[in-house]
């Protein structure tokens, strides 16, 4: 038996993504920004893939900036936008609950200067709007809370927290990493000046991502070069992976309503499933949350050693953030969220996908009742 | 007709690295940071790809850093040597052909109140060791100088370089984007600190590529976030260009001198064949030069259109650099070796692989013949 439920981590490539990479990892090898006939091909499917993830996320084309990934677009948008301003001692404002990505951004700024405010965040894992208000001032330079939650699944009132931070003219990104492809997402109704996406979430490959950047937004390139992405993301193109990525999130988006609907079936069989066995557990984050992501914590229990457990049994699960697996310690969002100490030991995280089953659920929750049972 | 000689810019993905990248975009997408079994093959062969490259270039495993490629590596080099250090305004020399993954980083660390040096070159586009002993300073942080120019071809006296950069107690960066897999390159003759490298540029894949980092080098990450690449550059490791990036160098290094000796060939034939058909030229570069690398100047004419007319015979080629060749303008390297207006404008670059034959060479010189007699 083989069970991936560790779908917030990374997805599988699709399988149609896959055969859309192969030309361009086999015979279109042309560098996309030479100007002979080689390279049309790949600057007409450059193009195509950027019309592709502008209309997914209701962006206009040139407001999209491929990268290396999720992690590459945070530090873009938030260290690009501190360090234009660096001789200012800028102020970040961002949440306790952010990813890695973003809080060792901004700690990385705050060396060179910055000042950091942190907004806590409820024991659901929100944001207060009126934290954010109270927080900024004359020299904070650019906020970022995210999209939704890796660890606990909670969706921020981006949109609110977008408003407050306009209205003092200040400019706001969401890191949409593990949003993008799963719940809708419209740029121009969340009204973020950027947002980070990464295709290796959404069933696209790995080592590819975008960001998106508002039209008329002054922002310097990170990586500096040569001329590609309108000049302010050097580098040659990743063609193949690239398309991928648009060819992933294009049918994520098409099938978006269908794959919310499954995995909120099997989210709610899930649930249903621990109580008929009643195995207790308290779920963690909010009710407008990430569909398939559930965070449980088995009071007393140690999540490591569920975690091992299921693993021995063919399940793969995460416990604490997938970036923090390796250490034992407790999460700094399970902190942020205020959990006993013994409640945090013992949570994990199940992430269901669109490739799981009803059958999957049912094994999963039989592995758990085996661990409480002995 | 279809002939590519514009393997300065990018090179076709080698088919067994290809082949050697499949199971990691298929079956064995697990995340290589989790710690269940699922990861246990993208784990090893994360190692082994690291392994399989260190020893390509004589380093030490832990000193090969995963990145997107050339640019971000040349950009993290030289950018997080500067950074910090910035509060004593610190100064980085670099040379006049540098790559402009190398030259706006060093243009963006200006804009943040570094002082950039740049060292001339000579006719043949060599950097004069004496101009680096004579133009470091106390405040100098970080000397880079490329180890192959990708427009002429001039390799650099390195280990000099970095000899004097030493005897300073300065971090000696080599740009090895267009050497690597091409030449030898051992880290430890080399003497460097550090070297980029670029995938796509030796048979790999596109956006992939590495940073040697030599051991003890404090160097501050770039790509802030989780503990990937030991804690040294963030962000999901991308297993199947990797371990695509590690096959295609084994490859060429296994074959190099093989290689060497064919494209050499081809490169000496072509000459010939310009000579034997009465097509008056010059060659720019050195005697010392990466092989296949052959950037003529037909003195009066125009590269551009000489390009485009070899383009519609099916010809790829380059005038000036790959990056540049959107723009008409001469490029900053032809500048730097004096070249005369004239001589510049009418400058093309071949650049023979591999893959290349003898066919190809008389090909393209008929077809430059071509252009002379109309």
């Amino acid at each position: 038996m083989k069970i991936y439920a560790d779908n917030a981590a990374t997805t599988k490539l699709d399988a149609e993504a896959f055969e859309a990479m192969k030309p361009w990892l086999l015979d279109e090898y042309a560098n996309a920004s030479q100007s002979y006939s080689f390279s049309r091909k790949p600057k007409v499917a450059l193009n195509q893939a950027r019309e592709l993830i502008a209309a997914c996320i209701n962006a206009e084309s040139q407001e999209i900036f491929f990268t290396s990934g999720g992690t590459e677009s945070d530090n873009w948008a938030i260290k690009s936008s501190a360090l234009a301003n660096l001789n200012e001692r800028p102020n970040i404002i961002t949440s306790a609950i952010e990813h890695k990505a973003v809080l060792n951004s901004c700690a990385a700024m705050k060396n060179l200067g910055c000042s950091v405010t942190i907004l806590p965040v409820d024991n659901f894992g929100t944001v207060n709007p009126a934290d954010l208000q109270e927080k900024i001032f004359l020299q904070t330079k650019i906020i970022s809370v995210m999209l939704a939650n890796n660890e606990v699944g909670t969706i921020q009132p981006i949109k609110t927290l977008a408003d407050i931070a306009h209205a003092s003219g200040k400019i706001f990104h969401t890191d949409a990493v593990q949003a993008v492809g799963h719940i809708p997402v419209d740029v121009k109704l969340l009204g973020a000046d950027m947002l980070s996406a990464s295709a290796h979430k959404f069933n696209g490959p790995k080592g590819i991502g975008f960001l998106y950047v508002r039209d008329g937004l002054k922002l310097l390139p990170y990586i500096d070069g040569g001329g590609q992405e309108f000049s302010r993301r050097a580098g040659t193109e990743n063609i193949a992976s690239i398309v991928g990525m648009a060819v992933a999130l294009k049918k994520n988006i098409d099938a978006l309503d269908k794959n919310r609907e499954h995995v909120k079936n099997l989210e709610q069989l899930f649930m249903r499933e621990l109580e008929r066995n009643h195995i207790p557990h308290t779920r963690n984050g909010s009710e407008h949350s990430l569909p398939g992501l559930i965070s449980l914590s088995f009071d007393g229990l140690d999540g490591e050693a569920i975690f091992h457990r299921l693993d021995l049994m063919g399940i793969s699960i995460s416990t604490g953030s997938a970036c923090d697996s390796k250490k034992i310690q407790v999460s700094h969002v399970l902190k942020a969220l205020h959990l006993s100490e013994s409640r945090a030991k013992g949570t994990i995280r199940i992430s269901l996908g669109k490739d799981n089953t009803s059958e999957d659920v049912h094994a999963i929750v039989a592995a758990l009742k085996k661990c409480f049972r002995d």
